[in-house]
């Protein structure tokens, strides 16, 4: 498997926590992305097979054993989840449903940030404060909901975490990153403890975001 | 079931679609939504239990039979899916990976088309051109690679079209739909003579978008 990646971007960070909690993180070489700044708000140059690959021309990209290209993180961790037999990210039966539900507002809420860093990208002229403040609200909002499923994050005895949790660990350290995103913790005591062990997994650790690379 | 919807997305479309294929449709009480032209760059008032069923606050969201609030597309259409044995818009098993590929890139599409109507939304001032094109560019990277895995979107004989095919089909309809949009058609013969057939089928006939209610 190939994967189109940066360490910059939480969708990317997905995939790889997945892939190293599943012990499958060996069998992907990496292929690294560059993005010069203007990604945010123009078309640019992308780096050499990623829009042959996906025409989206996003990342995270994965093309499989077999050949086949896939942009979209959620069905990449699908993918990945499906070639491990016990041990999995992503419960079976009628439990997915309330995981898959607790990992579309924690998804939501990384959009939202990245939206938040595109349009920040922009020039200031054409930059809109009530667009950023959705986003904020957005976020606020999705951080309350996590607040109040804390229970749900606590990863079970002797089992992987899941998506969701792996998920919500990702946009409390994206939060943490960016210094233009505010302090997820004040009023969220159960959320703020959960992710002070969270993030302390081998696989958070190794997969800190950092900015990529513009050439 | 209970769906937050609005006649005007194609994401809410999609489930409309695969709702209605998979003879799911009578099951699914529809809530309406009414959206302010500024849901594009601002944050409005949102129809009644929306943002309380997922946080986000977008549509298209299920409240599931077991209460449990799902606010992506992609996972509705997946837990539709499993309700019906015989007859799914999912293959299963490694045929299901062709078919996510092609179904990103179609989604991927939707996603730049519904960007450019929420960038049209803002205030002109705050409009980016150069960001309108990128979304341009990204639809005609999609509709081309469309065109090129044409064969992939026939709904073989005696089976329900899959979600890459009412995905690729509720895109040609948007752009359609949408004065400011182009015409997919020129230099795209076979997705152009499939889409001829494909907007017949009666689930998308009875879902063709229309403007949403601001109020």
């Amino acid at each position: 498997m190939q994967l189109f990646w940066t360490p910059a971007s939480p969708f990317t960070r997905k995939v790889v926590v997945a892939a190293k909690e599943l012990g499958l993180w060996e069998n992907i070489e990496i292929a690294p992305t560059t993005w010069p700044l203007e990604w945010g708000y123009a078309t640019v140059s992308f780096t050499a097979g990623l829009a042959e690959a996906n025409p989206v021309a996003r990342i995270p990209t994965l093309i499989t054993d077999d050949g086949v290209g896939l942009g979209c993180s959620t069905l990449i961790c699908q993918h990945l989840n499906g070639q491990v037999v016990g041990g999995e990210v992503i419960p079976s039966g009628a439990a997915q449903w309330p995981m898959w539900s607790l990992y579309a507002v924690a998804d939501g809420l990384l959009e939202a940030q990245v939206a938040m860093r595109a349009e920040m990208l922009r020039p200031a002229a054409v930059r809109s404060e009530d667009y950023l403040q959705k986003q904020r609200d957005r976020i606020d909002r999705c951080f309350d909901h996590m607040e109040g499923r804390s229970e749900e994050l606590a990863v079970a005895d002797g089992a992987l975490p899941n998506l969701a949790q792996i998920t919500a660990g990702i946009a409390c350290g994206y939060q943490d990153w960016r210094e233009w995103l505010t302090d997820f913790r004040p009023g969220r005591a159960n959320l703020s403890s959960w992710y002070e062990g969270f993030r302390l997994r081998p696989a958070m650790r190794a997969s800190e975001p950092k900015d990529t690379p513009e050439v």
